[in-house]
């Protein structure tokens, strides 16, 4: 049995993602500086938990004056290697496949899309932003534009075998979509994304609200 | 100012769901019984962090001879309330919308989108397995329906304004694609999805990882 991946996406990665996104606005509204506990109020998590994740991802500033915004987010854009172009190939041309490939938000961060894949020689013919290339291309297109980092939208049955041939061609990072926990070796990191999970854990909240509501 | 949300979707019911998901594989591949450990290893969690999110949950069972893993799945499918039907609506039938339209998983949970809507009346003529309305239809069907969960995909410009319209109208859970973070009343719970946010975690990884390398 592989050993499963030693590399998980830590929560503290996510908070600066959401410390990020409030910055952000902030800053779109004109606030020059933020204290730990503003940031902390605006993200619904303690001033100690800032504190601590800005520690661990050596953000630092003036704590008694507040830290400048725009500091704080040139450090988290480094932190996020947002200055770097990243190549990404995505994997499966389904209708979830096909929306990432149109997804232009990730162009703006310099994910680049270079190259879709799909087995479906039908689907290689949709019209796509990007091309659809049958699987055998993978290697060469792979190695061509020195792609670390795939997105995988194939159906769980085949998530597992694709995600095998990946990481054989060099992929280091996966995004996969399939609702499967891929095994890959330790030095390569999968961030599970499951949109039925998503969407279940709000109905699970929903549930308990509605019941203190007596509903 | 509003509140933030008091409801955030906790990582021991993110970890439930790993679990589970590692569950119906074991019993896919015949296992009738698993123990912590095992289930911690395949996870990539610890032995303790699993007893302790069972204890959370009320997952109870034999420990010393393991859990049933049938009954550990029945418990789990009641906690994710799989049992009952969920009516949820999807404003915004962009790619992404569109795509999630058309997620013939969420169905499988019990979850259906009984119906779509969109602003732009292009985007209410084109084809989908459930209607797309117009926005002035949204109150007709949320209490037609008795829908309580949302699944926002609209763009980050608009979310707010339909996110409080949503939350007037009674929903009281929301999965936001919208890269914004949401403010709501603390009696909705709303999920933040970001994909960009999802796929630069990945490449963030694979940096450190190929330091590690010395790539």
């Amino acid at each position: 049995m592989k050993k499963i991946t030693k590399y998980v996406i830590k929560n503290s990665l996510r908070r600066i993602f959401l410390y990020h996104s409030s910055l952000v606005r902030m800053k779109m509204m004109g606030v020059k500086k933020v204290f730990s506990y503003t940031l902390a109020f605006e993200t619904g998590v303690t001033p100690d938990q800032v504190r601590k994740d800005f520690s661990e991802f050596r953000l630092t500033g003036n704590k008694k004056g507040g830290y400048e915004i725009t500091d704080l987010l040139e450090k988290m854009e480094d932190i996020f290697h947002r200055n770097e172009v990243h190549n990404i190939v995505l994997i499966g041309m389904g209708n979830l496949g096909l929306a990432l490939s149109k997804y232009s938000r990730f162009a703006q961060r310099n994910m680049n899309i270079v190259a879709t894949f799909d087995i479906d020689p039908f689907m290689q013919k949709i019209r796509s932003g990007v091309p659809v290339y049958s699987m055998d291309r993978l290697h060469e297109i792979i190695d061509r534009f020195r792609v670390k980092v795939a997105i995988l939208a194939v159906p769980e049955i085949s998530a597992q075998a694709i995600s095998d041939e990946l990481v054989s061609l060099g992929i280091r990072g996966i995004v996969n979509f399939a609702p499967v926990l891929l095994k890959v070796p330790p030095d390569v990191v999968v961030n599970n994304v499951n949109l039925s999970d998503e969407l279940e854990s709000v109905i699970y909240y929903v549930y308990k609200i509605m019941k203190v509501d007596n509903y």
